[in-house]
């Protein structure tokens, strides 16, 4: 979207996501076969659906009286119903014996029902007779405190879909039905690949004029928070033959490719070129009406996402959350019952009247506090150069496009971190 | 808390959890060194503190002239201010003059000011008259577009607290003073013991009256998302040497001890029985108002929380929630800033009655539907000893102690697992 010079316009944070979700091909990542017990987190690859019935047979849901249900019919305390005690039922075992008409058989949570019984009594509504009879003192209807056999799972019941997230107890059901390996979706891996010539590697002590490099470790961590595996390549220089032949490599290995540092107007520009130089469709946008993250670059390259970030702690922050992390999650699979999910969100009023400029969205990161009258948002101050920002911050609230600010005492939404 | 016939009578969850929080011994988990790359999500177990300035020199936020800002007052587009360009400032670069009076000097974004300099004025501000001269446009007050050398982190600043799960920025913030291993503590870890004559291993086919083990996945799950490693340690008979055998050597390798799976009478009373007899104080407490989760038990044993839960798999995630996921958290050494932070929460309306007795808090496992008119809470029907129940829910929904039930259409919160 160039205007009449040529130049990259600014879009919406919103246009400029759905180019890259639109853009890029539809294809699943590779598979990979687990444990169940590894499984938690995983992207489920092949829908489970079950070979058998859950329970197996059908058991008791209390600690009572296996009987035949009618036998109880009209009983109450003053006329109770008198049953003769048969066999009793023990747990894990097969009750090899048909209960009777007028017969009880002793049964604890969990047991199965012998083949005649269709219900159970618990004991509390029972009272013993002799060392052969019991009083039952109410009812019970038939399926009362049983499970049946196939009400947790049936046979061909679908009880995993393809792409869903695996929660710890979707691990449980497929224990439960005996499946103890599951297909998911390998990780995406995504390189990050930093650039700027006064970076310097975390473990080494910078010259004067150079700085440690940030970006790649927050990068790092927020890739694995979605499911995907970080690749970091290094630190490389602002040139076009380096940047070029890094990102080559990465196509090579990886599923998405991840830009930062080059803080400078013709850093980016190059890093542009070099985008739309390495192949069709190229850069998608340049340029987003959006604060912290405005220079942001967005492209596909023979089908892989490529990223070109502001060198800025918080716009990384602001940008990996509204373009990174949603081409993420389509790449690991994942079919998401409710695109909501995702940041805890709390309201709390703001502390102080924040202004934006119309025709831009802005992220505010907010400290958190509690007092004597509620949850409060007190707005960050500093420069979004800085990581501590981030660090004080407990999460942040967005100004949308439209709005020019927000007024003390309001009450925000605040995505937390 | 017994009652006059000395059963044990079941008291509110809140009063149950305070128990046990009360009776653990303050102690710190172990402590470990990590790369801090590797530390995304684990609990820091010292503070760190900067032993330098970040930046350790004051750094240009735009591409433009650094200049003293006094050498620009006064200027406008009429009347600019002329310059005579002095020496380049490069990326990375030390620059090895001092800045004049009456002097600009071409600086990137993120370049080191010249001794001399005190702002930055933008290139968009700044006209070029010849190869030697400047006319500035604008004029830029002391600061302007600089990064104070300290700025962001203070030599002697504390920029982790002890007790911080570290977060990608934080992981950032170390890398950016040169802090690249930290000192984090453990992951407590958690036995899982199950128990119940009826159980057999998820990877074997039952007997008829044989149920596959569940919840020791459904544990495990749970555990770890907790930030704690779950060691499943077997299917063990209902048997109290059995059971005490295997309490007594997890008491040795573990931080806490969960037993899952007897679900009848008989079972709890046992292992109520050999907590008590393994030690002071024993079981705090058997029983609790609670639905599902009702036969909960909680005691410690040596300083370690044991926890012997109901079979049902909703009482076992119930019963976590509320009681394991809390002691869990104060084992990892977790120093939480809002003690609300965690599950996420939807508000949405509720589909049908649902009634509740009074005295007894009540968790309704709910699926979520995004209607046209909202977000509905559709209550999951079904036993509370189907796993399926808590497959098909998004969440659940409390009833809390003193209210009779939740009307069709109320709004409610539903915390999503």
């Amino acid at each position: 979207m160039k205007d009449m010079l040529g130049r990259q316009q600014a879009i919406a944070a919103e246009t400029a996501l759905k180019m890259l979700l639109d853009g890029l091909p539809v294809k699943l990542p590779r598979l990979k076969t687990l444990p169940v017990e590894e499984a938690p987190g995983r992207i489920c690859a092949a829908e489970v659906v079950s070979i058998e019935d859950l329970p197996a047979f059908s058991r008791s849901t209390v600690d009572g009286y296996a009987v035949k249900a009618a036998d109880t019919f009209g009983a109450t305390e003053t006329m109770p119903a008198y049953l003769n005690i048969s066999k009793e039922v023990f747990m894990g075992e097969y009750p090899s014996f048909i209960l009777k008409k007028g017969d009880a058989s002793k049964i604890p949570t969990g047991g199965m029902l012998p083949e005649g019984a269709d219900a159970v009594v618990m004991f509390e509504y029972v009272q013993s007779v002799d060392e052969q009879v019991i009083e039952v003192l109410r009812p019970v209807a038939p399926g009362e405190n049983v499970i049946q056999a196939g009400e947790d799972v049936k046979k061909g019941e679908r009880i995993i879909y393809r792409g869903q997230r695996m929660r710890p107890q979707d691990i449980g059901a497929c224990a439960g039905i005996g499946v103890t390996e599951i297909r998911v979706y390998e990780r995406p891996a995504v390189a990050i690949i930093s650039t700027g010539d006064e970076i310097v590697p975390a473990g080494t002590c910078p010259d004067k004029g150079q700085v440690r490099d940030i970006n790649s470790y927050v990068l790092a961590g927020m890739i694995a928070a979605s499911g995907c595996e970080p690749r970091r390549r290094g630190i490389f220089r602002d040139d076009y033959g380096v940047i070029r032949s890094v990102i080559e490599s990465s196509l090579e290995d990886s599923d998405a490719i991840i830009l930062s540092g080059g803080t400078s107007v013709g850093t980016k520009d190059m890093i542009a070129r070099i985008i739309d130089d390495m192949g069709s469709p190229g850069v998608l946008f340049h340029g987003v009406s959006l604060k912290p993250g405005k220079p942001m670059i967005g492209g596909i390259i023979r089908g892989i996402p490529v990223f070109g970030l502001p060198g800025h702690p918080a716009a990384v922050s602001v940008c990996f959350e509204i373009f990174i992390e949603p081409v993420l999650k389509k790449l690991t699979g994942l079919v998401e019952k409710f695109p909501w999910q995702g940041r805890t969100i709390v309201k709390a009023r703001l502390s102080r009247n924040i202004s934006s400029s119309q025709g831009r969205e802005e992220h505010v990161r907010v400290m958190l506090e509690e007092r004597a009258d509620g949850l409060w948002a007190v707005p960050v101050l500093g420069k979004s150069g800085l990581i501590t920002t981030l660090v004080k911050a407990d999460g942040t609230i967005v100004i949308p496009l439209n709005i020019n600010g927000i007024e003390q005492g309001e009450m925000v939404d605040v995505r937390l971190f």
